[in-house]
């Protein structure tokens, strides 16, 4: 058993899915491991990791749309520091959550065939974003 | 430290939670892993896995009228080519998560004495679901 | 490689967002694991685990008055064994999830720089939780 670490920098054209799943696969085979358990993690408040259908762009779009209208702008925050898309933003990341487990075989993460590994920016603007892939395997 | 893998692929009866705590706790235990780390994947963007109480099913019914609550059918989604129950099932995924991880002792998931580990099927009809199962410890 | 695991008692003081960090970061530092992947595990059905701003107290009262918003009480549920907030924190539970991983690196949890670990208690009035962290790496 051994384990490897890599850290990504992210570039976001800001609000949206960005999808990661060839970035994250590459890493993974260069590591050598064949079979293990990888981790992401996101290294911020107001963006997450998840996994959703990456066949249909139309999906992405509406779970954007859906997570705007259950934590919408100025809805009455009391934090509101970085303009309005601040507090929505933070909300989104409880909801999307900023890490995710995925088993490995055969050198590749074991999605299923419509699953995408997808940075979520929740604020506006553009930003980098920090990911740490970790693996441990054999 | 050693780790173990399966698929198991498990038959939902549709839309509803179903308890695999029993199914994966046997698995475990066959692996002959007291301690270490549990992970659990379900490999699909229309069904998750989530951990929540086991004794009262009212409230297994209550989680399931609430993410029809808050992600609706026929709320204007731009993507509907499954049909109404489709979109909602990727948010419902988005709600709950598609892994879990939990640590091991005594050869046994480190439950509490209420949780129970669920399949949450978000698709109306019934489907055949694909969990994989990683256990990583000695 | 090699693994260590702790069981934590905590207080909470009710409902509300207890950061859990120091306490988690000192254990992980105890255990003398430099490189790794860290997860902690919430034995409990009405508390969970979540990652967010640990900067501004503003971002955590919001969090909580949301999730008071997305699933209040007396909205007609099934279950209602344990008083008004009862079902209300199984739905929290749901929402914030009960693990998180994060990888290790020269011995503390790669959080960004506001990143916080939160213990979340989804219920009115104090209670004792138990929290499980494992570690696994070298």
């Amino acid at each position: 058993m051994r384990q490897a670490q890599i850290a990504f920098a992210i570039e976001t054209p800001g609000q949206g899915l960005l999808e990661i799943t060839d970035t994250v696969a590459g890493w993974l085979r260069d590591t050598g491991i064949e079979t293990g358990l990888l981790t992401l993690f996101c290294r911020h408040t107001s963006a997450g990791l998840l996994i959703n259908e990456n066949a249909a762009p139309a999906v992405q779009r509406d779970l954007v749309r859906w997570l705007e209208k259950v934590a919408p702008e100025r809805a009455g925050y009391e934090h509101d520091d970085e303009g309005p898309d601040d507090m929505p933003a933070h909300i989104k990341a409880l909801l999307t959550g900023v890490s995710l487990t995925i088993p490995v075989a055969g050198g590749r993460p074991l999605l299923g065939t419509w699953q995408g590994v997808f940075l979520a920016e929740h604020r506006a603007r553009p930003h980098t974003r920090k990911i740490v892939g970790h693996v441990i395997g054999e």
